[in-house]
This record gives structure tokens, sequence and C-alpha cells, in this order.
């Protein structure tokens, strides 16, 4: 049975399942080496020693490795330390992934399905099948239904990809809608793809963190690689059909210093930008108060990357009164 | 009847009501005084000239007065001007306002009537009375239909600030019931009331520009002028809502550079924000379409102030099908 | 009798009065409560802890009361600390401000009296009433002499906003009276009201903060308010003399980015501003050296706002001649 | 023979061939349908009329024809004009290019050959090979030859971008080999391929402009489209190689405003962007110097992109006598 | 006696010295060479035209040369113009340079014997002895006593330098005495010098614009070159002395985006910075409402350089009561 | 014999030279006086203790002076310190200065005649006599060998000024030659020299730090005073040659906002500020990636000065095959 880290007191034994975040080897001043290990769940992390035959341990196991590890917590300039006796590489078919890393709070595959049928209500025979042909690569799938939206700022949890891409997607059927002239089948379309770089991008199966890719090219690019690669498959598919799908997705940052590499310049992608960015901000707002305003009201400390703080006001108990029945709609489409 | 200037040709005669926009007193080479008018009415605008009794006539009517104009049109250097031979200023009686601006395409009282009835919707009482108040204040309420929401950028016509506001507030409810957490019945009062100020910042009785406070005061200070003092009249709306609803008002520009004295911090701001940019960008790109890109399609010319020029595609004869359904459900909001 | 924080030593007894800066619950790992408090007073902070009895008195005092303790200084890791055995609350009657926070070095009242004089030169009827208002406002004068400036860049002590208010007050005299064409009725009432808006926006009475109206509206909105309740009071106020002091009130900070919705357009603005910049960044660089440039000349450290760091020359022993004359002829005015 | 617009004076009949630059349909003031031209050849622009048959003669031609035209030159409010009495398409054959466009002063073919025989000296095989897919491609291979560097900045010319490219991959082998630690082969296959989207980015057939897809898409993206095209007929090319590789090109404008997604992360990646940098602006900079300061020496006026003006001082006769040792050398690479 | 250009009627004979601003070679329809002049003096500018022996008359005289023209106002294109008949240089004796430049409108020796008198209450002997050696530069005092501050912005006249550097010296008086621990001595010196660089900056005898060493150096760094030339002939100056005046001088303009290699890193770079700044906006501004509200009170248009436009208020028939007993004391210092 | 600090081990007995970098008193609990220093070399630094005769020992040596110490390594709160029993202050005389500070790796000698005998290409005889008065300047060679060209990007070692402006000078006469046009003396010339006012902006003997001189002008403005003093042994070193040279110091940064007065107008000083910044990134990010991507490739950490991480490939190991052959000519240069 797991043990969670933040349950773990002075002096217990433990003997449970670990993600090893570092690994590093020391040097005491006895001259004898030592491991020093730093070990994750979901719970936070703590400091291991292995102080006996550190080196024929060492090739055990590696960083990102999951570990069985017995041992017992001991208490070091204020803070506990597990002096480990005993730890062997885990497979992965045991482990519970949402023992050692957030998970969306939402159903992956209802979400999944959600988005799949929104999908299915373009018309367009072409970026219909442009869907089709992401929903049909099962690798590709895989990873969209687990990878984070961010490492950082919004949605940094397994299933926050899908997440964020639903509710973006659901937004712009409403937002659309209010306007005329927007062609819907582009912009449901761009909103399902527009993150699709973000299974490339980032690396998620040990830690939440930017793969070489990711940092050498970014989401973006990434995701034109991905998009052009399945329209090679559609030699049908219309050339200024494409050319528009393709502004969408990278302009969708809205602003040179953002990484778009252009200005959104249609009116479908106008209203990409701007509601990728409200999502965005909303839920990455609320994440970061849920740190950080434990008393379920008032400021935030200072966001470093918004660069200001936010206000939590006090929930009144009768609030949000239309808000129910609005809901109910939404979950008919 | 009115002649609009844009159907009058060389040597036709001309007896109209006009708008003056421009009045100086010019001399001649011979030394003579004469008076140099710029006219205007919806369709454009033309140079006038009094060549006789220039100082009896320029004490007849002033700059942005209507004016009954006889005189012939003649071409001078490659242009048609008018030789006035009479011109006395025209009571407000007879004009037709839309004969002079542009006006919204929608129906002016029946916007008016559905942003008061979305109001009602608000369960919070004090915030209920408090758009009562504002209903109540005929002479604001005059303004508040006709002003625009822009002199350049966006619903830059008779109505265009109800318009955008109607627009913002419609918006607000669909996006925010997409969320937990917030605070309907603030966001709809803030949707409403958030350019409340341009009804002072902007003059608009004879032509478009800032009125004196406008430019000196800015819609952020005249809004909240205005606010407090129909808060006054309720001395018990509470203190911790009034803060909110002020902090909503003045942050929703969202940047100091754009003239918010404060960035948003509560999640409602940032809603309010986004929702508004949205809209007066669609709407102002839209706007800029329909005077830059006469083919139907292409792109635009530069837009000096968003920096960029914009493009629209080919429309295709079957666009938008989810459109449809969705607008029924919002006109029976 | 006061014991100030910098002066207890290990193993002392303590009987004294302390403010309560922080106030938490802490588990030993014996898993026993015990509190750890901090304590401030005008010398400085010191870490306190009750290791018995915490839950009782725990609901003896809160975090920002004055608390009289008895205790003893113990070592740990390094620091002193206070061991707590007996906290009670304190009134406010025995309580000296200046030992808790830092004072301005000038006589609080006789700034006050040399503001009003100030005030009093004002011939126009109208703004000299104004400021006859805001004089009998009691509890406004109350907070407008204790309330500091800043809470980090300068003037941040009790009677800050006073002593900054009056020096920018007798500097623009001196500025204004070098030009012609400027109006000093209306720019001595804008200095002196020009901040205003801070005895709303730092909180002071407990420590110096921001209060939530200043983090949620800021100074200049605060000042408004405040400035317009006033004018209401004086229904004959002229239209033109009050917008254009409204105007000097919100265009003070110079520029967007420093929270001013509008930048200044007229000359009385634009020296407004300049003379403001000025006394804060002259005080607040002064300030900074006293407690960067403890050995009287050198290099400052980086200053983290105004990000760069500066320098006091040494002093010459003979220096400022001309100095002591001049000082004199101000006291006279 | 062709008649340069230049060289035309008033009441000269003409019979050449020109370009069309702009065409669209007047009304005379007596209700007459007539056609205003814009004529263009490498000499300049000319406007033109056609009086009679407009509608006829204006479905014989488009805009961007070359059209065979007789006429007369005649003066018209201080400008020549070309009264036009027969005009007829012309076909692409007799049609010497460099009579309507700016041309390099470099030859063509010399500059294709030095750059593949550059490309030869690469060692690696796979980026070797990529290279050779280009070369083989011929309808790349045309577009490469003819297509500008830029519309306005630098190298603004038929054969503009194979001067640039040239340019940038001799000063790249120059620089990189005073460094070690650099990858050559990936600097100079880099260099050769890093503005390989502008063939599809700028139109320059008839007129030097941004294609659609340019606009939308720009020529980093394009030139990320061409590159993985060719890439996947390599299917054993390294990934790490092809990532570096598709960094330098992505990066290699070295700031997100000017269009970059990722910024340089290599030293690769650092140094082609400087060069690419100082080559164009040199390069730049000299041909503002031809157009604006026609005497030799002195001040240029403002450069609106640069946002400075520019200073060629007066040259000596004998300057540069090291430029021709080191000239010969380069020559022998 | 001078025929000012603003008073030239249509078909009046002209005698009168101008200034040659412009002189460029025309080619007639009919190929005949002309010469097209623009002339100028203080009332404002006119082309002017030789139609005959230009290629003679054209070795008279050139650019920037002061010439006695003899001709006859003819009316071009709705513009008057001097068909000229006969031209010749003028030496430099009889020309009056105030009815060539807009002239200060102080009383140039007055405002010289006020500068140096300031100067002469610097006790600090080496600071003295330093102003003094400038005093006793006859070139020097010649061009300062003439030079403009500013080619567009600020006291853009003769004497405009001298006007400027005496209004910051009695500011920074003022100003600096109102502070303890100020260096004055340094103070003013630095005053008085601080733009002593614009001498050769800007060339001004015959138009306003930058000198070649003003663009390629600018003031700071001719206004260094000028201070060292001085300061070795004083060879124990103190070093920390020296060190501070420089550090005066090159921090001046404040920002480094306004050409300050050093942002003010003491108390007195902080004044200066700021006073400088002050006393150049307020006259620029005031300057600009000359130009621009010519009604008396209003809105100017937008000052392209300050990015926005500014508003004079209606002035008060009895307003500035006390300036002019300040007035007084100004004078008597 | 020199103990280097990272060797010391616990209880290990020291005896060797090290440089105080700092020294302060400190009062033990039990309130006698011991002094706290940090001891440093080439390998690291160190804390030391003096327990006994602080008052005395105090008065034996400074801050930044070299001083034999004997004492004993202890470990106090698992830190390495040293009980010092023994200190006095060393001469200069045996001090081996690479065994204190960093050192280039190259020989400065040979960089210093390479530079030279580069300087001796230069034919044009003003700018090869400056160069010699340079070389000719004892004290000024002394202070250019040694000198660091930077305290934290790049070059920061004995000799790096020497190593930067030797490669900055190879690789212009690479560039330069590649285009006509450019005046190759005169940037040879600016090569060496742009850097000069870095031997006095630096101070370099005991720690690298900015000197006084180097805080409050910066080494352009350092750099233009030793130019000047140089050039005015020329009498007649020509004006426009002057006026360039100066001109490329002051503006090889490039941009203002990175301390340049001007930014580069000629060719040279745009081809001087590229190559500069070139050479200073390459060799900064070299030296980066050597202290932070120790496994010999990968990412490095975020850098905060560029604001972004790096990325050093995998070498291959036979990599750059046209490297070698280059760096001959180079060589023979």
């Amino acid at each position: 049975m797991k043990t969670y880290i933040d349950e773990i007191k002075e002096n217990e034994s433990v003997d449970s399942l670990f993600l090893v975040r570092e690994k590093a080897l020391g040097i005491t001043k006895n001259g004898n080496a030592y491991l020093k290990l730093i070990l994750i769940d979901r719970s936070g992390e703590m400091e291991g020693r292995i102080w006996t035959s550190a080196d024929l341990l060492s090739g055990a196991f590696e960083k990102d490795d999951f570990v069985q590890v017995k041992g017992k917590a001991v208490s070091f300039q204020d803070h506990l330390q597990l002096n480990i006796t005993q730890i062997e590489r885990a497979g992965e078919d045991g482990i519970v992934l949402s023992d050692f890393f957030p998970m969306t709070e939402k159903d992956i595959d209802s979400m999944f399905l959600m988005l799949m049928a929104t999908g299915e209500q373009i018309k367009d025979p072409y970026v219909n099948q442009l869907l089709r042909l992401f929903w049909e690569d099962e690798s590709f799938v895989e990873k969209f239904k687990v990878a984070p939206a961010s490492t950082r700022l919004h949605h940094t949890h397994i299933g926050g990809l899908l997440e964020h891409t639903l509710s973006v997607t659901q937004l712009i059927m409403k937002n659309a809608a209010h306007y005329s002239g927007l062609n819907l089948d582009l912009l449901i379309t761009a909103s399902i793809l527009h993150d699709l770089g973000k299974v490339d991008e980032l690396s998620y199966h040990r830690s939440f963190d930017y793969s070489d890719e990711g940092r050498l090219l970014g989401h973006i690019i990434l995701g034109m690689e991905r998009l052009e690669s399945k329209m090679r498959q559609l030699p049908d598919f219309p050339k200024d059909l494409a050319l528009q799908l393709k502004h969408l997705l990278i302009s969708h940052h809205g602003q040179y210093q953002w990484g778009s590499p252009r200005k959104p310049m249609t009116l479908e992608a106008i209203m990409l930008h701007y509601i990728d960015n409200l999502d965005a901000k909303i839920h990455g707002v609320q994440q970061f108060f849920k740190k950080q305003v434990l008393e379920g009201s008032g400021f935030s400390r200072y966001h470093p990357f918004f660069e200001q703080s936010f206000y939590l006001p006090p929930q009144k108990a009768d609030a949000e009164p239309l808000n129910i029945t609005e809901e109910k709609e939404i979950e008919k489409e």
C-alpha cells in the first residue's frame, strides 16, 4: 500500500513506492561515498540517504525511475529524511499514475468523447476527415489524453491539455455563434487542434518539464509538423482552407513576444486568441488561488508571471443563480 | 428634400440641409474677404465658398450648425466646390439625425429593452436597485441610447455604445456560465455599466469627437463619477460589493498603458476585460473590412492603431451551419 | 518600561510591550501544539514561541495586536528566540506609537500649520473654501497627519504623507513663480491635495501595507472620491476649475504605466508631476542611503525599484554655503 | 525597342512594352467611362489614360499584365500622362525581365554554382544529401535564383535572395572557423537554407510583394514546410541533427518581436543570427545610400524602419588596401 | 530696407535680402535649365525661380548664402513665386540676424551677466576657476550667447541655449536650497555647463540644424570634450570633484533611451535631470501653444514628440497674485 | 607552497597565502570580539575566524590584502571554517597572480604581439601614429594586458580584454574584406581601441569589480578621454578621421539602452557593433556552458542577463573538418 510522503512521521518505518526526482553521489567528511536522493509522490517530496553499499545500489536504478523503498524516517537539521536500507526499481505495471502526479478532477474519457462529438458537428468534409485522422492515430490520442496544458501556469495536471482544449472549444461555440460572418467549422477545428503540439513540447511521464523538442522548437512549430503530416494524407484538402487553419494555429498566442510568428489576421484567429487566453488565465488564477489563498478569500501573493497579485472576494452562500440553468444547456450540446 | 453630397454633380444647383464642420475667413489675392466652409452629411464632405457678403453671412451661423444652403457646384482644381449664394441656420426640429451621421443597423429601442431585461435577471437586490436608478435617469438614458462607443475604432455610430454594451453583456452571460465560482450578478452589472462614462467622454451631437471632460479625465473617471453619484442614493449598498464593482469598472481596459489605473485582480474583472476586448476588436475589424476590403475578400491596408493588416477570406456559400440554431437560443434568453 | 528588541541578549528575561506581526500554530515532532509568533517594535523583529497552553493563549490575542509579554531569550540555531510564559493583549491607551513605528523627524503639528497657512494665501474663493472643508473634516485630518507617503519608496514613516505634501507645496510655490502664465491658486491647491487618497490607500495603524481599497482602486481613484464628496458641498464651484483640478489629481503620476489614467495636459499638471517626482526620488534615495551607505559615502547596493545603484559622495566639511541663507528665507514664507 | 519611362518627353509618341501596375475605371465629369492605368518599367512609373472604347479595351488585359502600348505623352497638371490609343496584352516570350525589374549586379548562375560548391565541402553525408535534394528540385531552384531577399530593406532585386544567401554563407565560413567547438557542417547548411521560405513568402513575377502565404504564415513557417518535405525523403536523417537544423531555421531572426518563435539557443544559432543581421544591414544601408546620398557622401534622410539616419563619409582615393588580397583568397575557396 | 516674405503680394516688385535655404537646377519641358530656390527670412519661406542665365547665376551664390534679390511676385498654381531677374551674394556686414531668425525675447547680454553673477556666488575655488576659464574663452562665449537650445522642442531661437541655461540655474538654486545634503557649488556649476556641448552640436548661423559633430557624437560627448579641455588647464582640480561634475554632465538626460550613457546616481544628478526636464517641457509646451492654440485657450493638436495633445485653459484676468512678489526676490539674487 | 581552498579537509592544518575578500568584526554571545573573514583563492572561498587577539590582529591587514595564514579547518554547521591562529600581510613580490584569479588560457604576450602586428598593417599614417602612442604608453599597456573584458558576461579573466580585442580585430579583418566600400584602416583601429576605457572602468588587481570611475562614467566616456588625450599629441590628425573614429567608439554598443549615446551611423560602426556583439556572446555562452553544462551537452540553466537558457548539443567525434585549414590561414595573417 502506498504511504504518502506528507504522512510520514519521525522514527516511522516506511515501505512504499516513490519516484526518484534527483539522484547524486556525496562524500561524507570521512571520505565515504553515499547516495543523496529526492523522492517524490503526489503529496510532496522528501530527501533520502543510502549510507551503505552506495556504489552497488547506485547502479540499480536511475533518476526518474519508480522505486520500492524500505527505510526509516529520521530528523536531520529540522527536516525529516529517509535513511534507506533497501531500494529496487519497480516495473510500471503496478503504478497508479495518480499516486504520483496531480490529475484533472474531470473524467478523461468523458471529456475526450465530448470533444470528438463536438468535432462531428462539423459539416465541412475536409476538416471532418482531418480530425478523424487525428482520432485514429492511437499513439497521438494516448498522449493527448494524458498531457498537461502547461508546466506552470494553468491546467498543470495529467489530462490538463484535454481539459483546456475542451473548454476552449465549448467557449468558441458559444462566442462564435454570437457573431455572423465567422467560419464556424474552421474555428471549431482550430480550437480542437490549437495546442496539439503540446503533446511533444512537454514531457510528462515522470515529471512535468519541457522536452528537448519543446525547448528548441516550441509547440507551435511542433503542432505544425503534426498538422502537415496529417494533411499530406488528404491530397484534396482545399489550399485556402489549409492556409487559414495553419494561420490560426501559428497566430493563437496573439503577440510576437509570446512566440507567435504571426499576429491574428482573420476574425477567426482573433477570436481563438482571446478565448484561449481567457480560459488559460481564468483557470490559471483559480489554480493559483487554491495554493495561495488558503483561507477562502483575500489577496494572493505576487504572481511572478503575471506581475501582479490577485484578489478572491468572499463568496456569498447563494451566489450564481443563473449558473445552473446554463450549465445544463451546455451538457446537452 | 435632402440632397446627399456624394450625389452632387458639376454645374448642378443645390438646395439642401448640411452640417458646418469647418468655417474660416479667407482673403482673395485681390484683398477681398470670403468664407471657406466644409459642409458634411452622412455621405461625405464638400468644400463651400461664400464670395459675397462674407462678413455679413459670417455672423448668421457657426461651426457645428445645421444650415440650409443654396448654391451651385463648380469644379476647382479637379474637385467639386459649392459656390454658395444663400445660407441660413436651421432649427433642430426638421433634422433627421441619420441624414448626417452613421447609425447602428439595429433597432435602438429593442436593444435597450433587451439590456434592461437582462439586468432584471439579477437577483441581488442592491445591484438591481442600482441599475434601476440608471434606467430612471432620463437624461442619462437619452445619451446612453445615442452615444457611439468610440470615435475611430469600433461601433463608431449613433447607438454604438448601446450596441457594444448589449453585445458584451450577452457574451458575458454565456462565458461566465461556463465557469463555476464567478459572481454572475456582479459581472452582468459591470458589463452593463463598464463603458458608462462614454456618454460624457464623447461629444456626438454635431460630430464624433472627445469632449473636454473626455480628454482631461477619460471615460473611466467619468464613469466612476456617475456610478458614485447613484450609489450615494443607496446608503445600504454593501461596501465590499461597491468595491468590487468599482474595481471592475476601473480595470476593464486591462493594462496601464490603455489608461486603466489598475490591472484586473478578480476573476470577474479578468473576464470582463477579455470579453470587452474581444467584442471591440471583432466589431472594429469587421467595420474596417467594410471600408477597406470592398471586393469581398482579401487583405486590408495597414491598420494604424492595431499596427497590422487583416485578412478577410472568401466566404463560402453555405457557411456557419451551427450559427442559426445557437442564434435562436440567444434570442430566447 | 519598553525593552527594545535589538537590545535583548541571550538568557535575559523580558517583560515588555510588542506588536504581533505574525501568529501561527505549529506542531512539534512529538505532536504537541505550540504558537509561533513574530514580535516587532521600532528596533526590529524577533521570533517568539509559546510552548505550553498554546490553544488557550491563542484565543487571547490576534495578529496586529499590541501584547504585554513575559519570557526568556534563548538561542536557537544561531538566532535569539523568545520563550514566552505569559502574554496578554494591551489596550491602546498606554501605547507610544513611536516605540513601534518609524516617525517623521519633523514636528507633525508645525508642518500641518505651515501647510494650512500656505493654503490661506490662495485668493480664489472657491478653492479656498474647498481646502477649508478638508481642514474641518476631523476624521480626515487625523489620518492625514499620521499616514506615511509610501510603503517602500519614500517618506515611509508616520507623518510621511504630510511631510511630502508640505515639501511638494513649498517647492511648487518656488518653481511656479519662476514662470508666467501658470494658475498658482490652482497649483497650490493641487499640491496640497495630490496624494490625498493615500489616507485610504495605505493602512498604517498596525503595520504599513496597502488596504483592500488601496489595492483594488489605488490612491488616485480614492482621492477623486474624497475630492468629489467635498465639491458636492460647494454647488457654485466653477465647472472649469473643477475639471482642471481633477485633471491635476489624476495625471500627477505622469505616465500610464505608473497608474495615471491621463498624462499631464496642462502646464500646471506638467509641473506638479515633475516636482512630485523630484521630491519623492530625492527623499527616497536619501532614505536608501541611510540604510545602505552606513559608512557615510560610497555606492549603495542595487535598488530594485529604480533598477540601479546610487552614489553618495564624501561630504565636505564646509559644504553648501548658500544653503543657510536660503533656508531662512523659506522659513519666513 | 523599349522606350524607358524616364526618357519620355512631352508631346512625344510612344510605342513600347510596359507592365500594368494599376488599372481602374473612371467617370469623366460628363459621365463617360475611361480607364486610368499606372504603367511601370525599370526606370519609373507613369499614368496612362484610355479615353475611348474604355469598356472594350478593359477586357483585353489585366493588372500585372505586360502590354504593348501606343499613345502620346501630354502634360496634365504639371505631370506627364500617356494618352493611349492602342493597347494589347503581350506574351511573356519577348520580355526581357531586366527591362522591368531591378536585377542583381552579379551573375546569377555564377553565384549559384559558388553556393553549390560551398555545400559540397560538407562532409556529413546526411546534410549533404539534404542539400542535393534541394538542388535537384528544379522548380525550387528556378524560384531560388530569381527571388529577391526582401521587398523593402535589403537585396530588393531579382536574384537578391541568392546573393544574400551566398554572402551569409561565405561570411559564416570565415567567422565559424575563428572559434572552436562549432559544428561547421551544420552551420553551412543552415546558412544556405535559412531564408529558403522566401521563395514562397514573396511574389516577384510581376511586382515585389508578399504572397498570401507570406502574409499569413511568413517565411520561417514556409521554410519549415519545405525543409520537412525534403527530410521526409531521407528516413535515416539523424533526429538530433534535424532538431538542431530546424532550431537554426526558426531562430535566425533572433528576437520574438521579429517573428522568431524561438531565440537562438545554440552557438551555431547565435552566430547565424548575427551574421544574417550584419549582411542584411550592411547591404540595406548601402542600398539606402545609393538612393538617398546622391552626392557621394553625407547624411541620409531618416530611415523609417531603422528609425535613424545614416552617414556616408567622403571616400578616400586609396582606400581599402588590404581588401584586394583578401578578396582573392575568398574566390579560391 | 528689408521686405518680409509674408508681406509680399501678387505682382509686386521685390528688392531685398533673403537667405537661400535650398538651391536646385531644373529642366523645363522644353529642355532649358532654370534654378529653383527656396528663400527664407524670419517671416516665412517662398519659392524663387531664375529662368534666364541659370548656369551663369548658379555659380554666384550657394545654399545658405545671404543674397540680395530683385524680382517680381507671380502666382503659380495658387502659390506666390518670385521670378528673379537679379541675384548676388551679400556680405555678412549689413545683416541683421533677427531679420532672418527667431530671437529670444529677453536681452542676451543681461542674461549672460546674470548667469556669470550666479557663478560668482560659488565658494569652491576650483569650480570657480573652471567657470572663469569658460567665460574668458571668447570664441566659446560668442557661440554660447547665440546658440538655440534645440532645433524643434524648446527654446528654438537665437539665444535659446543661454535662456534655458539661466532658467535651469535659477531653478536649481531654489530647489537645491530646499534640501539639506546637496553640494550646491557643484550643482550650480553643473547647471551652467550641462548643455555646453550644444554650441557644437547645433549649427545655427544660417539655419537651425544639427552639425556633423552633433549628429555623430551628440552634445553630451561634445560637452565632455570642452569640459576636459578646460580642466586640463587646472592641474590641481580635485579628482573626485571632476568625477562628480562629469557624471552630472553625462547623466542629465536621465535615461539611456535619451542618449545618457549613465543614469543619475547622485542626489545632485537626480535634481539636475528633473529640473532640466521641467524647464524644457514647460517652455516647449508654451512655445507649442503659441503656434497651435491661436485662439488663446483650448486643446492643441497632437504633439508628435510628446505623443499627446495639450490643453491651455482660459486665463483669468487676475491670475497669479503671488507671482509678482516672488519674481522680485529672484531678481535680487 | 600554496594550499588551494577546495583541497582543504576537516581537521587539517593550513599554512598558505590567501586574499581577504571580506573582513568584519563580530561579537560572540558572551560579548567577546572576534574577526570574521572571507578568504579566497582561484579555487573558491572559505570562511575564517580569529577568536583571540581580534582587536590586535585586526590592525595588521585590510580587506583586499594578500595574507599568510596559519590555522586549522573545523566543521561548523555543515561547512568547513578556518580557525586562524596566525595571520600577516604578505608583500606582492611572492604572489603568483594565477593562484588567485582566473587567467586567460592563451599567452598574453603572444596575443599582444599579434595585435600590434595587425595594427602595423594599417597604411594611414595618422591612425598608425595614434596606435603607436598607445603602445608606447607603458602604464596603459600594462593595464591593457591584464584587464578582464567584463565582470560577469564574457572574458571574465586576467587578460580577457586583450583576448576579446584581438578576437574582434581578427574577425573584423575577415568580415570587412568581404564588402567593398569600407574604410579598413579605420575599422582595424576602432577594433583595437573600442573597449579601451575598460582598463579604467574595471578594477582587477584584488577582485573583479567596477571602479568608481567605471560606475559613474562608464568605459565609453573613459575610453573617449584616453583617446582624446592621445589625439592631442597629434595636432595634424585629420578632423574627419577623428570624428569617425570617435563615433565608432561611442556607438559600438549599438543601442541607447546599452549605454551608447549614439546608434551606429556609418557602415564601419554597424559592422564593429555586430562583430563585437558576436564575439562577446559566443565567448560568454561558451564560458556559461563550462560552468553550467558539466556533463558535456544539454540545456544550461536560465541565464539572467540574456533571459533564456542555452543548449550545447552532443559533440561529434570528427566535427569541424574545415576548421583546421582555415585556422592555419589565420595564424599566417
